[in-house]
């Protein structure tokens, strides 16, 4: 793939906290170039480092630092946009996008329920992709399309949890989480509820973990998503770290195997279509599996695959369900900004972008 | 009750983290007077601020701070001790108070799940401690006597589970613990293993839940404890907080309520043993419901009652098990020291205390 | 002064991370009856729990929480207003009040630096007050006034300074703090700035400590302000931590004692106005002498004297200026809302109050 | 300097918190080759996984876990070692690794004050080194040295003086410094005494501050060397952080520069040895001047220059001293390991290391 040209992109609500993360991954990619940063009109017209308040551990990447943000408008001298945009005003903006010919990579939930909008986990529901005929032709777009990508409590479970769908038929599932304040932005957690505190609460977290899971283990099949059926309770909890979900686990299965071992050997041997493909943000492993007791642990273990695997660790039988174990990611890597860049460097080297614009 | 002189009491291990707890609440307690702080060799004979590592917030109570560090021997001038040993050498030692005629109330797990020995948290099996008589007979004790309490993370889960037990019948409880960090002694977690960090394992805390949740909401009849028959699967986990034990539980009951108002109505009409006698250090009420959906809050509410009433929130529908609720209560207060002193005021309060020593 | 009518108060601001403190401290007052809470139009007419985000650990005072909460305006049912309105309409809407008769104390510094405004700590600058007829006349006011207090790191500096200026001059002073978030606000500083982070900038307060140093060591005569002359070199830094101001002083004397005891003895002898009249928020001693190598710590020490008192510790010699110590505070309490209220004690006890509206 | 076989190297100490940052540093190093292990006799014996309780984000390097650790003996496979050891045992065992034939490059404190050897950070005092030959004669070692670097709060603090030194003459300088808990060791802190919370002291801290800053900014001449003469006066302080010391100085010079302009210049126009010879350590550029008036930040700015650039802002006037600044760096990178590993990188390309065992 190296003799193609670079395909732009540009990322909408550039300047906020996953913003960031899609400037840092986006910024020295190898299939994309980053040539447009737009953000609210607050912000337009300035350079992306007057702009940005960057908190990111190393600084504003050199040739993003002096870019002029622009308006979020249809536009942008690019082809795909990687969509950061706060939730309230996402959704006829991302259409507009969409309508005026861009691929859409959306990190937002407006559109993440909709019947004909795939929300794409690129390990574990790469066939939702087929979809986007469907999509582009009930809209009326002609290149242009909507994908998203789950919530990052959502996604390292489903990722977990899709090997094993397959072989034992998930029935249901307890998760109970420990995110990172990463999760709710920069200004979304107060230090003052943070330092020395738990708040287990986070507004219509639950709700997602049991629509996007089901969806996303669901089967795309004679044109519809269909979700797959077990029952999922979820408790989501904010904890004093900066980055990085931790999520315990207790699943029932339809056909529970004998013990651990086959679910670690699932685990293992599991190599999704990235992986495959050698998507360049795919990480290998995309699990790591963990042997020590007491881990994976957030500030040791988040970094994994460069932030885009999920450990795992501690499985072991459950008295109620059938197993139960502990999985971390990194909340804006892997559950945020990474998914939609792996989700269109995964369309890319399927020849899903061809065409746009 | 204001009649009588204060029963002498001594604090074995006074310098530690559950110790100073002791210490604390003590100091200046209505029927007991303090007149005995044991610790290690390696401390007695220093004063006990001279020997002590005080981390609590408030200063040591003027009262001992000048009070020498005596062995862990039993010429202690006390009738009552209450045992913070640590764990390897607590069997012996606590065996040789009791026998040697001093009552001792152990916040230790050596002899919690001797079957002479009642495992008491003082609203759920107050009746447990008629085992004491059979005890004293089995192990040729005078006036001595074991009497134990709860680990911090089992103790609020049976507080909350025990109205809903007796009316509903619990069959099945997942529960997940965010631990502060307090439960592990002050050098129990090095600053580097908790700050931005969570750790999912405590080792052997998952294994306690089980058996002692079941022994102390199990029954006393026929001269032996049967414990209740219910499965429970813990996720035991320590996050970065000093104080405060935070969980959340999903549970399913034999015969389950129409709706969550039954449930809060038994927790809001419990009046249990210690309520009723209005011990010193019986909380009013003992369950704090809290009605916002974010609370409770570990450094908000952690000092409830005192720190030893256990708050709840967030009760709703589970999709796996019936229902599921956040519960919090202060580790080393409730948890661990204020259960034991609140243990003893209930046996003074029925004069089980009488004759000794 | 039992025997007198309580004042009635009303607090500004009332929602706000001083305001939740003057509530605390009000709510239960021997000498004070808070009957008005005031905040702004976006909270006018809810209650006062409704409105307010409480985050102190306690819960929000019974006979406060469903009090209205009113608009800030100037027909409060109140004689004295304690006010902790956002500073930049802090302004006239203090002089509207002092102007209708109310008197303000104020923990903004709009006026702080007004030439006929005392800037008062208690214990230090009591004498300050004599400027308030000056003030009303010069503004045409009746019985209103405005007195404020320093912001929450300069306090507890000219506090330990006061006593050792008037034996040996200070003469120069570079000091180095150590802040706590809730110096910032409750929205002040985002958790992603505060975790395992130090910010070593706190806009404006370096000069804060300059200016207001000066104006309250320095001295009222002949009907003015003048204040002390000496250099001071202030670094502000914001650090992890809920409550409590740590700072580290350097200082050199016109005319230096010979050892540390001589420093000692003066802050152990000093007793100041507020404590010879015994005010019931007067720490007795004001400054708590720390003789631990390590003490004081934020955590273990901030609540000194009901969160009133300075800690010192450490004194020892400076090889640069003349000697060095570590002082705490907890900048909510002593260095605001607290400072105030004892303000308004000093006032009452001296008659200063009577007359009012 | 390619074609010359990688000189082989040993960590002494590899499993502490040092130890740690030397195997992460020299496991992929282009100079050295890491063959030896070396730690306690309780760790000999076991695979460098088994023994280490490793807690940096990245896992132990691949090449590295499976070596045996040795016992800290004479016989190790290697030509230089890196010492880590704990300080009380430090003394004897370095020097008998010099007698040896070995070259020492100790990270500990014992030798640091001796008179024949050399306290070097790289960028500021590389000559010196000329007194190894002296050393080796007084002490009868024929190949073996030792050779140490300084403290991790001293070393930043004197390379931002080291162009000013030689410009204006330091005269006086006070250092107040927040230095993070991994400057303690792994088990140095306990989180009980880190969280919400800053400890005003670290024992032996200030005294060594003063005596090394003056010893490396002074001279080697006639075979000796020459502290520096200027007074210094510091405040140590633990605050909640993982990595990075925060420093702020107040400095007075023998001719102070007339704005701050020139300071900036010399900063920015330094280019010491190190980075001349292009070490692969060495950070360019040695000092990172952050224009923001907020920044350095310790969890953002710690890793500049791979950990071993120092970041300074806020450099302004100062009313006491000349001139006022902030300073940050890596306490176990630049501080630490990373400093020690460069300055034998500039041994080796000094010649120095030739002719080892």
């Amino acid at each position: 793939m190296t003799d193609q040209p670079k395909i732009k992109v540009g990322v909408l609500g550039a300047t906020g906290s996953v913003g960031q993360r899609f400037v840092q991954l986006l910024a020295d990619h190898p299939w994309f170039e980053l040539t447009a940063v737009a953000a609210s009109e607050r912000s337009a017209g300035k350079t992306y480092r007057e702009a940005c308040n960057w908190f990111l551990s190393a600084d504003i990447p050199a040739n993003i630092a002096e870019m002029t943000i622009q308006p979020i408008d249809t536009n942008l001298d690019c082809q795909l946009v990687f969509s950061a945009i706060p939730g309230d005003i996402a959704k006829p903006v991302e259409e507009k996008f969409a309508a005026a010919g861009y691929g859409v990579m959306s990190n937002v939930k407006v559109h993440r329920y909709d019947a004909d909008v795939p929300l794409v986990t690129a390990e574990v529901n790469p066939d939702h992709l087929q979809m986007l005929p469907i999509q582009r032709k009930n809209r009326g777009w002609d290149t242009g399309f909507i994908v998203t990508n789950s919530n990052c409590s959502t996604m390292p479970l489903v990722i977990t949890l899709a090997p094993l769908h397959r072989a034992f038929g998930v029935k249901a599932v307890i998760v109970h989480t420990m995110q990172a304040l990463s999760g709710a932005g920069y200004n979304g957690v107060p230090s003052l509820a943070a330092l020395d505190n738990v708040i287990p609460f986070i507004g219509g977290e639950e709700e997602k973990m049991v629509i996007e899971s089901k969806k996303m283990l669901g089967t795309f099949e004679n044109a519809q998503f269909t979700p797959a059926e077990f029952a999922l309770s979820a408790h989501c909890n904010r904890v004093s770290t900066i980055d990085g979900h931790m999520e315990t686990v207790s699943v029932a299965f339809h056909r529970p195997p004998a013990d651990e071992s086959e679910i670690v050997r699932l685990w293992q041997e599991w190599n999704p279509l990235p992986q495959q493909l050698g998507l360049p943000s795919a990480p290998v492993p995309p699990i790591v599996i963990r042997r020590e007791p007491n881990r994976p642990q957030t500030r040791l273990d988040r970094d994994a695959g460069n932030g885009m695997a999920v450990s795992v660790g501690r499985l072991r039988k459950c008295d109620v369900l059938d197993y139960k174990f502990v999985l971390l990611s990194h909340n804006t890597v892997r559950g945020a900004a990474g998914a939609s860049v792996l989700n269109a460097e995964l369309m890319l080297a399927q020849g899903m972008l061809d065409g746009l614009r």
